[in-house]
């Protein structure tokens, strides 16, 4: 029997009703002939309830016990899960993550899973048991409960799938699929039917919060068929499906428009030759887990400014590095600039169509809107501007490549 | 160093702030150079409110799916107060049962502890850290959560602190000590400074809330001194110590009176011997996990009326199995009273006091109060009355007794 997984997120299990309608579903799923997991995240607002008890005891807490306490949402919500289909007369099994062999690094707070032992959930589904996996969590080598952070449960879902080789990964969600922007920005956004790998994978590293990007980047390792659907409507829609193949180019070069806000741009005056600050200081960054996202290409070898942003998460530990360079002299000064956002158009059809930087920028001229940094890939280009500039410029780029046809 | 156990229940540890005073006292404990483990119930409330949950999903949930939902209630109090333990600058550690190697039984709901690996906590201990281990809960042989039944937490404490060979097992809890007897119904009731092992055995299995029977047990096993405690009280009181050594007789042949009520007597007219029906049905009442507390003795050997109680919870199943015998005509009727009390005046000094059993049926008789059933032990004598006597009942013997000196 093929393997199907699914993944249930936070609002799709906000209540005993709703973990109702979703027991509904998978029984739907599983009268199909399916062998059935289910990935589960912690019911929408316990997580918040968890972190604010965790804020009045201590308003930085301990990350190893932080996991060990965001840990008891999903604990939850996958055993009313299993309730609610062992009355509908199913047989159920929930699982919590060590229970289901996973396993991660120890990186609290933001753990990485390692790798999958399959051998529980395998015995469980011989016997026709629904699996329900807690998804975000882990256990590392020592047996320490983690978590993967927020949006875990998609990449637990995907990781699953692809060890039990699965027949498909579907991520169930508030929304009936992947938009060409996200619909509560820009009105006329359209739902695509499909959606390359490629693109979903910038999309989701660009700002859109439909999938989060390690779990598709899990996904593209494996090659598993996925596909982001509601668990609000009822089965009449496909949802979108995320596609490996090499697709027939489409008729516009932009499939998607992406934006990211809060974000920061670093601007650092180097007292060392550029490539060797560039070494030294993301090498420091990196070390404490701040991740750069984009980076200035200066074209003047004698050029002493670096600029790069940051998630505004990350600031605190960004500046006390920057602060640490100066006080050694390895930089003589740095200033960031705040309430930014990155905003990026994204397609398959880039590849093949020239001109879409022209139109981009054209495009922003024409509304009066600054750009403080440019980055481009294969099938992308970002933009960095002030975050008040975002909603025009989304919908000045919507219009200009055709994406609300 | 000398180890010592502690065990915070609900109400120790109900809101964040408790959670922070109950940090303090361990820490005070930690000061005094013991190493120390803590065993924490769920934040008071917490139980009920996942309880609730389940009967939303199903009123009568999966025993197995029950266990893992309940067992979220400590691993949120265990992360907080290690949060609170830390922010203070001691390293602590939260362990789950699964972690802590707290193995039991697979009987869902009310698992018994088999066995403790101690490992992880001596390694945890050995490396300066508090640790603090989850209540109620353990892990059977297949790695399932299971819990203790309520008031759990008290037999996970003793059975920890017997593996370890503690120094002291102190259970803290929301009364400073044990009493003569309940004080919220008689107030004149006096707080012990010692009891007995035995007294506090029999006080626990006849109602006294103040500690789990089992957990008294486990401690007896052990000869592991055992204290209670007020976690809400500054240390100025040393509460109850539970006592090994064999007593100086006291002045008083009773030393307290404990009340249990909601006991349900069957009355069964059997159509076999006596003796045979008695094997029979008790065999088919304790596979069905009734608990049979009281048992009429007749002095008749062609009486053909058996007489037991029961506890509420037990009513339906109990039920059920009457049934089934008068369907197959080993019994030819059976009736059930409810709403009894089982009043038991408890002490060491009865070994050796005659008179006693004299004296509760006189004044018992003072008070028009009815006896349905007796039952006796070498340091114990109980008897079932009218849940609406039990308050007089207490009253005139905690009189007739001087437990009010």
């Amino acid at each position: 029997m093929a393997i199907v997984v699914q993944k249930y997120g936070g609002t799709s299990v906000g209540s005993p009703s709703r973990i109702e309608k979703v027991a509904e579903q998978i029984i739907a799923t599983k009268n199909q002939g399916h062998s059935v997991v289910v990935v589960v995240s912690a019911m929408a607002g316990d997580t918040n309830r968890l972190v604010d008890l965790a804020s009045q005891v201590d308003q930085n807490p301990s990350p190893r016990e932080l996991d060990m306490l965001l840990a008891a949402g999903e604990q939850v919500s996958i055993s009313l899960l299993s309730m609610a289909l062992i009355k509908r007369g199913y047989s159920a099994i929930s699982l919590l993550a060590h229970q289901a062999g996973i396993h991660t690094n120890n990186r609290f707070n933001k753990a990485r899973i390692k790798d999958i032992d399959t051998r529980r959930m395998l015995i469980e589904l011989q016997q026709g048991h629904v699996v329900v996996v807690a998804g975000f969590q882990g256990m590392d080598s020592e047996g320490n409960v983690t978590t993967l952070g927020r949006g875990g449960s998609d990449t637990t879902a995907v990781a699953i799938a692809s060890a039990l080789h699965a027949k498909e990964c579907q991520i169930f969600t508030d929304v009936d699929g992947v938009y060409t922007t996200d619909p509560r920005i820009e009105a006329s956004a359209k739902k695509l039917d499909h959606v390359s790998f490629e693109e979903m994978l910038e999309m989701a590293s660009c700002g859109a919060k439909v999938l989060q990007p390690r779990s598709v980047e899990f996904a593209g390792q494996n090659k598993m068929p996925l596909r982001v659907l509601s668990s609000f409507t009822d089965g009449d829609s496909d949802g979108t499906q995320i596609c490996y193949e090499p697709e027939v180019d489409r008729q516009h070069p932009v499939t998607a428009i992406a934006c990211q806000d809060d974000e920061i741009l670093f601007s650092v005056k180097s007292m060392l030759p550029l490539s060797e600050l560039r070494t030294r200081l993301f090498a420091e960054l990196a070390e404490a887990d701040v991740e750069i996202d984009m980076i200035s290409h200066q074209a003047s070898a004698q050029s002493k400014d670096l600029n790069f942003t940051i998630a505004r998460k990350d600031l605190v530990a960004a500046e006390d590095i920057c602060k640490e360079f100066v006080s050694v002299k390895l930089i003589s000064a740095y200033h960031c600039l705040k309430q930014l956002s990155k905003v990026s158009v994204i397609g398959n059809g880039m590849r093949s169509h020239c001109g879409v930087a022209a139109g981009v920028f054209a495009t922003l001229q024409q509304q009066a809107i600054d750009v403080f940094l440019v980055s481009t890939a294969e099938i992308k280009l970002s933009v960095l501007m002030k975050q008040c500039d975002a909603r025009l410029a989304i919908s000045s780029l919507t219009k200009k490549f055709n994406l609300n046809d």
